[in-house]
């Protein structure tokens, strides 16, 4: 016997059975961020076009990983996606670039992991972007900040805004 | 005028071209970790089975991550990676688990990318796989740590181990 | 402010909720075409294994790009389509071949990007598959020509056939 | 006129249409083997660590295969599976391993190409972590043994488990 | 017999065999446009945001999958493209955008397809951002426009720009 | 310590570093066969367009499978394959279609993975396609039967034609 929904009895990996649960309407909201140089932040938002492209770019990559979840974590069931927002916040005070995605669904199961890929993803795209000129950036805090819709109830690690 | 290579003469994104570029062999290591509540670490680690499935389903998919980077970052060169390794290093103390992947190829462009998306992968599907006993798990400190084979030199941010 | 759905109001791409619209049976018919030489159409159609293959292999492709259409269009929903056809009709006096595709759903949303896409790909094939013969080829008036199923009412822009 | 559905009136693929069917729970179960030399099965199932290290990345491989299979077999619809289970059992008597994979939905089409396909990757990935030690291997009796949830009533070629 | 390379004696597809063929370094160019109501057109180009992220997302999909098109077209050779670039050309007495791909390798073959595939999906980006608005936008006179680097020599259809 | 290549010294799965391998032209061809019930296979080879289109699709279906195979089979190397073919060859007497893959690289590493894999999954399409009518087709013999080309010299287990 184990705790891990992903693990049978025998402790070996599958992609549980979801097929009895409910069909509900399922939002999970996700962050994470990446630490640079404050000259890499300033070279980022101080051109207009250069801050709409690599944050232009990153976000278009955190939707289509989104989309891509069940392909890259193995036991994810596919999903049909009704919505993804990824969203950027630069930080000047703290050297960094807040990111945010949020996903939704109509479906038995939950969309955390693609909320936490969607962040992931754009995150490394924005260091593909940067790295020519700044290596040692460092991608973090990623974390589920909000998931409601399912059958244990909301959680909430920090407040969402208001137009979520 | 700018100084991200991605970026063309007006700031729109391209990927560059790399075909002047020396073929080298080249090793790309990046880190990163996954924090949790001591009890989840130690429900991993405590069952051999059950540790044994985790890190494997979390190795197999950042292999295959690797594999996807260009498909993932908009912006990457497709490129025949020649070998690629992951680690996982459970740290009690701090209530976290430690991954490390190293990426190589022959080839035009390096492979840090690979190794970032690598670890990131890696420390999702451990937060798949545990996620029914603690939704707060949180994925940090993902960087790269070493890169060698290419015109800019070697990159060392931390020490890697004799083997790689 | 702004008329693309796509586009929130900060004017950023996302990939639009849809989880609220009414689930109903959907249709998408597009249309396409590839010009070439009279030689060229002539060496497809003239030879009933050359025909045969030549256009069974672009339907093939065309039938699987329409599948994957939320992995290449960034926006485009991922969908479970019920069916998928791909018709190719040469017209000798144009020098062309006309391309058709019919795409279906039950779903929240249309599948019209999914027959474009289906008739772009099929295109793209003939043209790789006869590129060493006639590198001048075209490939054109690639178009919706019938929507239904939605909210926003039946569009026609050409009659369909009766058995569709 | 034809018996093959997955060809139209003039005998050309489609993917045929399944938008007016009923959804339905439905199940399928596939078996396949490969065959190897006893000094192989040896050597994969003697040492703990390597067995649940093949079994373990097989398995992976397929269940991420099943979830592939629209995007590898041209005519089959994609579909949002709802369950996955491979299993693994060495049979020393006759110098093989057999595979079995269960594949789960709620929807209009059967998932027994999805079962089917689990099973031949899973069986593709042991042989290849086993190659360099006999390349003769051989990969054989790849069927689907039962499939239950649609219109055509229940299939039933061998017994499965009680606790599938 | 047949003309087809990618057809064998019995006129049968296959991946045609490359590897007697030299490594060269070359560069194929494709153009097409999508034509539009001119209302269309002048929302697309009046914002700057909205501008750019029309533009910026279907450059994106454009480069990303030019990556894809061995996975896309059955016949194509999977191949690591060293650079990849996307232009649009708002044209407003023709009430149309143009669209061009430039793409890079150094290989045993050309990389014409790539270039047209970049050039079709960046259109049908632009169509899916836009059909909201106008859902009868044309995609055309997608074709090969340069091509160097092979043993057929320089194909020349109409002159390129001078920095590519 | 132990035998299996893609496995380190802890037993743990990698993608083993070939970076250090000659880089040769190699070959793989790899056989299988599908057995079926005397009706259904004079259903497919009674029709000439059924026959062109059943084999046809499983073709592409075949060559499209080869080119993802490192996506597919965890540990397989990313590969540029140069050539791809696949035969089918119907067998009445003993009511089976025998199918045969050869794939062609220039690289530092063998391409039977990638000739199994084509062979696996045109006979899954071809049963996908007459699945149908005999839900009891049985998949096997699935063997590599001809490697050159790497330092483990020629691996021959049934004589390969002579136009290979």
């Amino acid at each position: 016997m184990n705790n891990f929904t992903h693990l049978d009895d025998q402790g070996q990996a599958r992609m549980v059975e979801v097929g009895g649960k409910e069909i509900t309407r399922r939002l999970a909201v996700a962050r994470g961020e990446i630490v640079m140089r404050p000259e890499t932040l300033d070279m980022i938002i101080s051109g207009k076009v250069t801050k709409g492209e690599v944050f232009g770019v990153a976000r278009v990559a955190g939707i289509m990983a989104a989309k891509q979840t069940s392909s890259l974590i193995p036991l994810c069931h596919p999903l049909n996606l009704t919505g993804i927002d990824v969203q950027f916040r630069p930080d000047q005070d703290n050297n960094k670039i807040e990111i945010e995605a949020s996903v939704r669904i109509t479906g038995q199961t939950g969309v955390e992991m693609e909320a936490l890929t969607a962040v992931s993803v754009a995150a490394l795209t924005i260091y593909d972007m940067c790295k020519a000129v700044d290596r040692a950036m460092t991608i973090g805090a990623i974390r589920l900040i909000h998931k409601s819709g399912g059958k244990s109830g909301v959680f909430e690690r920090e407040p969402i805004k208001e137009n979520q």
